[in-house]
């Protein structure tokens, strides 16, 4: 597969429509958002979409479909949901049935959409700001683990927060928390810095999801919302049909990293 | 009637509830958060949330209760809004039914209880960055506009974007977009500056809500989301039950202004 160089998301998504890219996102289109992406029966996203609202931290809206419509109108008009991703999963009744390249065949008129900000944006704005994240650097996946900070729960929805680690040189650590504050659309300032015993991480050394990092001398651990949360909190109730991306397999926007800083 | 010293939102509550307190609230709680309040049948609600959603502008949601459920458990845990405001109006079908100083009996199970943020949070921080306000120190309330800026609609709701204008001396204006940027929550930066033709305003010297204010040289008109806004689309769809606060009458939170500060 040959590196796509950059270009306006529009055109890395019709790649992606016509099956020639189908890795991870990192990387393309760097300076536009890219977003984690939940599908509900519309039976359920009422729910989702409180608990949404409830849990803005974890859970950053950017964009929520009409019922049946594949177009994310308000952040890439013309795209489909259905094809433009690289890679799904596809789950019924919180059970893993498929991964695949598009959903087409799964498709059903009362399916609602939900995009939600990612990290991407604000590791940008990280490096930006000259505050070094190694498991870029190393090409490793960042840490996550669920945590003993609960979400406010929205009728069958409900679960703990999850959170990402990343070291951060102590010295960086007040820009660290300035530069992602101004993305709260992109999960924000980071939710603790520090001990992780006091949010419930029993061994930081061992992740729930991603790859090990080290905390080297010198560094704090720094940890952000996650956009596990949402996916998590839906397979655990358990809905006849949730599809979401595959890890790491984003929705590329229109929306340039800036449309999402509030000053 | 007397006045009120500064003291906590619950204390203030507590007095509106027993009916000692049926004035307008601006003033009142000094420093705390106060808000709009939208209450419609579960079967509508769906429908605003994802308006709310969509224009976050003039719709920024800071609480949703639980069907049926009166207490707004994130924002005035104990409170109940069926008593805490000190005025209200029940529309049926779009028309004004009543106005009331309590909505007991119009209770019903299947009620969702909308908070959105207000003007109130903004006009404090402009006042403490310097930025004169003329209508408050002239007594009166603020000018009222629809605009030609459409809403994106959401199901059954849709309408224009209601702003507010208020004069700025030409020098002030950057200060008044970067304060009030900072609380998205409460409307945030403004929509627009200058022109009122831009936006579809005719007669700035004649608001369709609310009292004139006449622009005086050196002085630019500026112009912020509303939140009269998620009211008239409400009214505007004629759901057969809608209740409100009556204008000016809002629910006291027990959020500080900086708990919606962004940075």
């Amino acid at each position: 597969m040959e590196l796509i160089a950059p270009r306006h998301p529009r055109e890395i998504r019709e790649e992606i429509r016509r099956g020639k890219w189908t890795a991870p996102t990192a990387g393309l289109a760097p300076g536009y958002v890219q977003a984690n992406l939940v599908i509900l029966p519309e039976a359920d996203a009422y729910d989702f979409l409180l608990f949404c609202q409830r849990n803005p931290r974890p859970c950053p809206l950017i964009e929520v479909t009409d019922p049946g419509s594949p177009e994310p109108a308000g952040v890439a008009p013309g795209a489909d949901l259905r094809t433009d991703l690289p890679k799904y999963r596809v789950y019924r009744d919180g059970r893993l049935e498929a991964e695949v390249t598009e959903i087409a065949a799964y498709w059903r008129d009362d399916l609602v959409s939900f995009l939600l900000g990612c990290s991407f944006t604000f590791e940008r704005a990280l490096l930006d700001a000259g505050v070094p994240l190694r498991h870029i650097a190393e090409g490793k996946n960042v840490a996550m683990w669920r945590t003993s900070l609960a979400c406010r729960p929205a009728g069958r929805f409900h679960g703990p927060m999850v959170v990402s680690m990343r070291p951060i040189p102590a010295p960086l650590v007040p820009r660290a928390v300035t530069v992602t504050a101004r993305y709260p659309m992109a999960h924000g300032a980071p939710v603790h810095i520090g001990d992780p015993a006091a949010i419930g991480i029993r061994d930081v050394t061992r992740p729930e999801w991603g790859d090990p990092l080290p905390i080297l001398p010198g560094e704090a651990p720094v940890f952000w919302a996650c956009g596990v949360t949402p996916q998590a909190v839906a397979l655990e109730a358990k809905p006849p049909l949730v599809i979401t991306h595959s890890p790491g397999h984003m929705f590329i926007t229109d929306l340039p990293d800036h449309a999402l800083a509030v000053l």
